[in-house]
């Protein structure tokens, strides 16, 4: 029971519940694994994580899965798109599956909303959240706050503005409990229909926006444009892109982000993606030790 | 010439051909990996194992991946779903080339019924078999045959019940023959669109069939609804499946199986998967160290 | 600078630029490959190779795939099928993305042609090409100069015929321009809409065709049957095919070759392919040494 209790502790289910002093233990080490200088130390051999990704990612199940093998651990990719899942079996019947194999860890990306939660209520093993619904995606968040932390020294007192489909986004979800827990100001600016009045946070203009330190981009769902839920991607840009005349007009101390992928010419200009003070690749790249740091946390 | 034949005698096709005595040493061989402390021992290290999946798995793929990496062998995954066989390239001509490159292994699961006894004629390295049409699925009636042992010390003298759709079945093929050749009785209770009267055992009722020492549950294939071949599932599992009512007539001591992915509601009511007397994520647990029998019989 | 211009030499991106020598150099580092007693040599320990298919592709990938493991390095598989390039993210993007992660090399197929060129001028990490459009397939070519070389002892001197859709046919291009650096002389058969009359080499006919040293069969694309572009598979059979007819008029010492996937029955006789005069399988066997020496050449 004991045991149990400690092992659900080291999942990383999302930032809202985590202590500001374990987030920082997570970036403290992160930098530890920045730093190293071997590719690969084999602190994990032995031990069998399953990227299970219920909706499909190459990204982030790519930057996992470099974090585990990094850290010498066996690797086993899951994607329900070839899988049993087709056939009906439950998302609970194939986790309890796996867990059932022998694996130590889960990794897992799902859509339904709630459903983590629950499963990390019946799982022995920890599960770490790889983009759970419209709800959070704290490794997402925990390398964007890598990525303010290297660039500004500390958290504290930054403005944050995220921009962009707010109202169906974790990864805004996952920024702003975790930055507000380091007192940085988070402020977003979105369509009505994309906004998310339940968050704690308040709705700028696109002039307001463009004024603080960090950027933030969102991806927008060019399916949403289909169902009628967005107008063209055009006028999307025109009204909240960040087009190359407003970057034109950010603080030379600021900086853009974005979780990827990105829509060139929609929500990003092309010219900004690779832009002096763009950090988008950079944001990847922090990914790996960010994930190795959470692994292990989950693992040792 | 001989070296051929030894080589083929080490694949795993099916367990009809295989003597009692074979199937002993693996399920013997399978419970000292089961009750090794170490994750990896590296027997098969330098090793290469194709898994051939020319029909989607989740599981099953998953437990020989396993499998493979707890015996130290370098793992190469292909699935049909995204290969040159979309290009109409033949199935001997997949496996033939995975072969001329160098794998020592393949496991290979596939749908038409013939096909994996004409391979292993032509194909010099050991074959599994990981489900082959409505033939036969060998390491699954192993890991059965070993849950069972597991439970009730031997075999002999058992009654197994197989309920549902044996006709299309290799999961009651194999375990039919398995079980038969260890002295347990092996009964049937299908719908008559679903027996398979060419089958050497008995059809009984539902009644007779929950009796038994083991209830094996099979998944229905819902897809046979909409052709016509069955009713609704509604009808399926008043008539067929085992419902909480029905699990509360079987004997104290008798288990519930399954061979997974389950269709909850329909085969079998979703309280009674983790059920006290179900086996059903133990049999998965047992898949591993049975698979890993099966692999470093067939290599070393 | 300097740094970067090395990173690019250890890239392969075609034949046509690479000189005589370092082509060579390749062969025979597969020769030693080939006769290496240990499956694994772990020479590449450490490194993370990512096998980036945006176009599907079994043999290839996996060939690749076995290679990297003898070599000992850690293995990325993307396959488009299921990455977010449905998503709409640009190739560039993405492996750009992978590239930010850590990767040390890149493996990549790509259908549209012209992108690998630019893509190499911007991404850091050496890239491999595995098949580039209509444009070059150099390591399909080079496992075609080795068995060849195998089989003759030297290249100079040998006719090889090409037979097939030359227009749209990366291994056409790849062998004509690194035979013709070694002496040998290559020759097209080709229906008319489907020659290049771009290329330096001479159209012959069928007749002719077969008097060649080596009879190189292509893949004919069944597609195009049915955009028009060519008539029914049986009259390409007839005017086109390798029938078992016309292979018993090849020299003694003439051999058949075909880079697979294979049309049995189209292109080339189901009896054909595996005909003692037939190197089909060879060549799939001597990809995996050609591979490790172009990677080993990569990151080292």
């Amino acid at each position: 029971m004991a045991m149990a209790t400690m092992v659900k502790q080291r999942s990383l289910l999302g930032l809202k519940e985590l202590s500001k002093e374990e987030i920082e233990s997570i970036l403290t080490r992160a930098a530890y694994w920045e730093a190293s200088p071997n590719k690969i130390e084999p602190v994990l051999q032995g031990k069998f994580i399953a990227n299970m990704f219920f909706e499909n990612s190459t990204r982030t199940r790519f930057s996992f899965e470099v974090a585990e093998k990094r850290l010498g651990a066996e690797v086993l990719n899951f994607s329900a798109a070839v899988s049993s899942v087709q056939k009906g079996e439950s998302i609970y019947d194939t986790v309890r599956t796996l867990e059932s194999m022998g694996i130590d860890a889960g990794i897992i990306r799902l859509k339904p909303n709630g459903v983590l939660a629950e499963l990390a209520t019946k799982i022995n093993v920890p599960l770490i959240n790889a983009g759970d619904g419209n709800n959070e995606h704290p490794t997402q968040a925990l390398l964007d706050l890598y990525t303010m932390r290297k660039q500004f020294g500390e958290l504290r007192g930054l403005t944050v503005s995220i921009i962009g489909d707010i109202q169906h986004s974790r990864v805004a979800r996952s920024n702003l409990y975790a930055l507000q827990k380091f007192g940085a100001k988070v402020q977003f600016c979105a369509p009505g229909n994309m906004s998310a009045p339940e968050l704690n946070a308040p709705l700028v203009s696109m002039e307001e926006a463009l004024k603080a330190d960090v950027i933030m981009m969102l991806r927008v769902q060019l399916e949403r444009h289909e169902s009628g839920m967005m107008g063209t991607p055009e006028a999307y840009r025109e009204q909240y892109g960040l087009t190359v005349e407003r970057a034109s007009r950010i603080a030379p101390h600021a900086i853009i982000m974005h979780p990827a992928p990105i829509n060139r010419g929609v929500e990003i200009d092309d010219e900004l993606v690779e832009h002096g003070q763009s950090r988008i690749f950079p944001q990847m790249q922090n990914g790996v030790p960010i994930r190795m740091a959470v692994i292990e946390r989950a693992l040792t």
